[in-house]
């Protein structure tokens, strides 16, 4: 997950300017009221197509102004939010913002891109919600144009803002350098979804570090974020010969089955092997071993996301969001010097 | 968790048969338009208040006709939804029969009953809901009463409904009975809130279990659900002399850090400790030893509350709920033969 990226909302005065015109010409040529060029119209029509703004967009934001609800589209799969407490932990953080202002959080989940596209029209149409969290950033993410277009303010998470995910390098970075500094040169990599702006920029930083000391990954596996494909991932890494002395997870509750599926094969962690994961999750804490995490800090990105939105959606004047954390290594007892 | 309870919404019909007088009658009473005497306005006015009905009520039901959401208010700490999947579980189950009906899930946090209470008036007067789950009945639970009074629909969860606890007893049943079988005498309880029906009815289901095979609880501890409260539960019963050979949790996550922390104090699970947790989340199925808890299907019951929602609110016609299903022990590997 990345950090928030502050939407603008253009006015019917953005689109008088971009045409050269009155706002109260821009309101004519949709409206069909009064007297206006067909090339006026057309050129008004133009900017207005060009900025994303529509008159039905600035009616249904005043509509909206009341509506003291944010939205939260989730599109894994429905069994994701029971198996991966990540989503709990973002709306925590969105919550401890929202819930002081008496604001709720909309929650949906649909089955793809097209019913995610849908769904905002349908959102944005019927004044239901003051702005939205997008999460899961995608590679030609459509979300922020067609949300721009419906004068929706938004904030993207885990998105291709190249100053914010520079920040994200650290907590990997950490956790590689900390598996090399333990003498582990034989080292797995179980990805997440490869669409997906974080997986792929994660796992780019993976590899990066290792390459600056000479090594490459034993094998970098691909998930859908699951139990089973991380189950499945880490069977095939310690089936290797010679077997990996560590795993990178690309979230703790695969690193926490991948830590049963290790204790299961005899092997004890992080005695023959070490176990890193990623998120810092309550129960990492609680287990045995505790999990060697990256925290990332997902109810502090939550709650900053939340203040961008309040503050776009006209709530009282809030105090800019602290974006500047890093996500972070926390040691605890799943890691371990390597063995021979 | 116990299963819905169906609610009942008063319409201006039936306070005209209350106070018999025609519905016109009513609306003459309630508006202010018309004639009619003090005498019959007086007794429209307590058949409408006995019943629950108002006027603003009805309005806002035609005006929550399309709203297409239902509001899930959820009273624990803010931070217990990362710490404890079971509600991320309950929306995954509601979910998987809002979402294909296009319907959202409106996700309230609150502090304290009298936040909560204020948050259903508004959620009323604006219109914004079509109804309402209510989680984590309460001993002389005020939010029945409230509701049908407002008007909105409602399925109320972990209820007080004598006929559907009465299933609940097989799952801490068979739990008990489970242990008992393997040689355990000396069986701990780490309980949930007191004030919570469904804690103080699974408590007296095992304490009873016991008791008819000549046995008492070790302990009974009651716990906010919390981890550090688990963890705190589980070095108390440990320190005991006796120790004793096996502990009931009231929900897995507590379980599972109990599992950590008897591993941590030495101690071999299911070895020298059984344990069994509740709610069959699915890290349990992972983890090593994989979790011995009772199935109480929290998805299903999500998916029954919904759909008893959704009838209510008058969406298609929806198949009655199947609520006959009774939690379940499912048997893996934390618990064994007793220790001598």
């Amino acid at each position: 997950m990345s950090v928030p990226n502050r939407s603008r909302r253009p006015t019917i005065k953005d689109v008088a300017a971009e045409a050269g015109v009155s706002p109260a010409a821009v309101s004519k040529a949709f409206n069909g009221t009064g007297r206006i060029s067909e090339q006026t119209r057309l050129r008004i029509q133009e900017a207005a197509t060009g900025l994303g703004w529509s008159p039905n967009a600035a009616a249904s934001a005043l509509r909206r102004s009341r509506s003291h609800t944010i939205a939260l589209v989730v599109r894994r799969p429905s069994d994701v939010l029971g198996t991966d407490p990540h989503f709990s932990e973002l709306i925590n953080g969105l919550e401890s913002e929202l819930a002081p202002r008496g604001y709720g959080l909309l929650l949906h989940l649909v089955a793809d891109g097209d019913e995610e596209g849908r769904l905002y029209e349908r959102l944005a149409a019927e004044g239901r919600v003051d702005g939205a969290v997008l999460t899961e950033s995608r590679i030609d993410d459509p979300r922020p144009v067609q949300l721009r277009r419906l004068g929706l303010p938004f904030v993207l998470l885990g998105g291709p803002d190249g100053v914010m995910l520079s920040h994200q390098e650290t907590g990997v970075t950490e956790a590689v350098e900390h598996l090399l500094a333990l003498g582990h040169r034989r080292i797995g990599y179980v990805s997440g979804p490869p669409e997906l702006v974080h997986s792929r920029f994660r796992q780019g930083v993976f590899t990066d570090v290792l390459d600056r000391s000479g090594l490459a990954p034993v094998a970098v596996i691909p998930t859908d974020f699951g139990a089973e494909a991380a189950i499945a991932a880490t069977e095939r890494l310690l089936a290797l010969s010679p077997r990996p002395t560590a795993i990178v997870y690309a979230n703790d509750s695969m690193a926490m089955c991948g830590i049963g599926a290790a204790q299961r094969a005899g092997l004890s962690v992080p005695g023959e092997l070490s176990v890193i994961g990623y998120d810092d999750l309550p129960l990492g804490r609680w287990l045995h071993p505790r999990l060697t995490t990256v925290d990332q800090r997902v109810t502090v990105v939550g709650a900053a996301a939340a203040r961008v939105l309040l503050a776009e959606v006209g709530e009282e004047r809030v105090p800019a969001p602290e974006l500047a954390e890093s996500p972070r290594l926390v040691v605890r007892e799943s890691t371990g010097p390597a063995s021979p």
